[in-house]
């Protein structure tokens, strides 16, 4: 990383950070990863998480082309998720970020290591 | 990432975006590891966040011991903040997050691109 910023607009870090830059969506997207691509399944693997956020998540997803929907069911209308080649594209960060965790942040339970 | 997780406790994915799942957080890294020390100095190219949001940022960095304090001046008291093994070790994950930014968040101004 060379080169300085003037403003955050300069720098790829920030501009991804304003569309990745939540808990929420790198774990929304961890789970597509993961092969989740229904609502109720990103809903439950994303513990922790609200319907409407999730909601909220995944319409901002689409909206930045990192996901998009299609539906399995026309009646009742049952959408599923999926990553677009951008949205695969954050595989690398995540990955990265998993990396970290699992090395600088370990679990906090008495007796259970993830390593 | 083969395997399932029944909690957010077991992923280390979500372990560390408890600690860096923010935006500003993985902005004042990147000032870190770009070389910015100083209080003022990570102000001014953190550009948008306040001293007040700075300040709780460097003080949650440095309980989850990704950063730390030492003085250069006793007198007035003038702080240097460094990374420490760990901080320096989401390197990767940033360089991951720049990239991606680079590939498919081009600058929106008119003319200018990054690449």
């Amino acid at each position: 990383m060379a080169r300085l910023y003037h403003t955050q607009q300069d720098c790829p870090v920030a501009r991804s950070l304003d569309i990745i830059g939540d808990r929420w969506t790198l774990l929304v997207v961890r789970d597509l990863l993961r092969g989740r691509h229904r609502f109720n399944d990103l809903l439950e693997s994303c513990e922790g998480i609200s319907p409407n956020l999730l909601s909220a998540r995944l319409k901002a997803l689409g909206d930045a082309a990192i996901v998009e929907r299609s539906f399995y069911s026309e009646h009742p209308p049952r959408a599923e998720y999926h990553l677009t080649e951008k949205g695969r594209a954050l595989g690398p960060a995540i990955r990265a970020i998993f990396e970290w965790g699992e090395r600088y942040e370990p679990r906090l339970e008495r007796g259970v290591t993830t390593r």
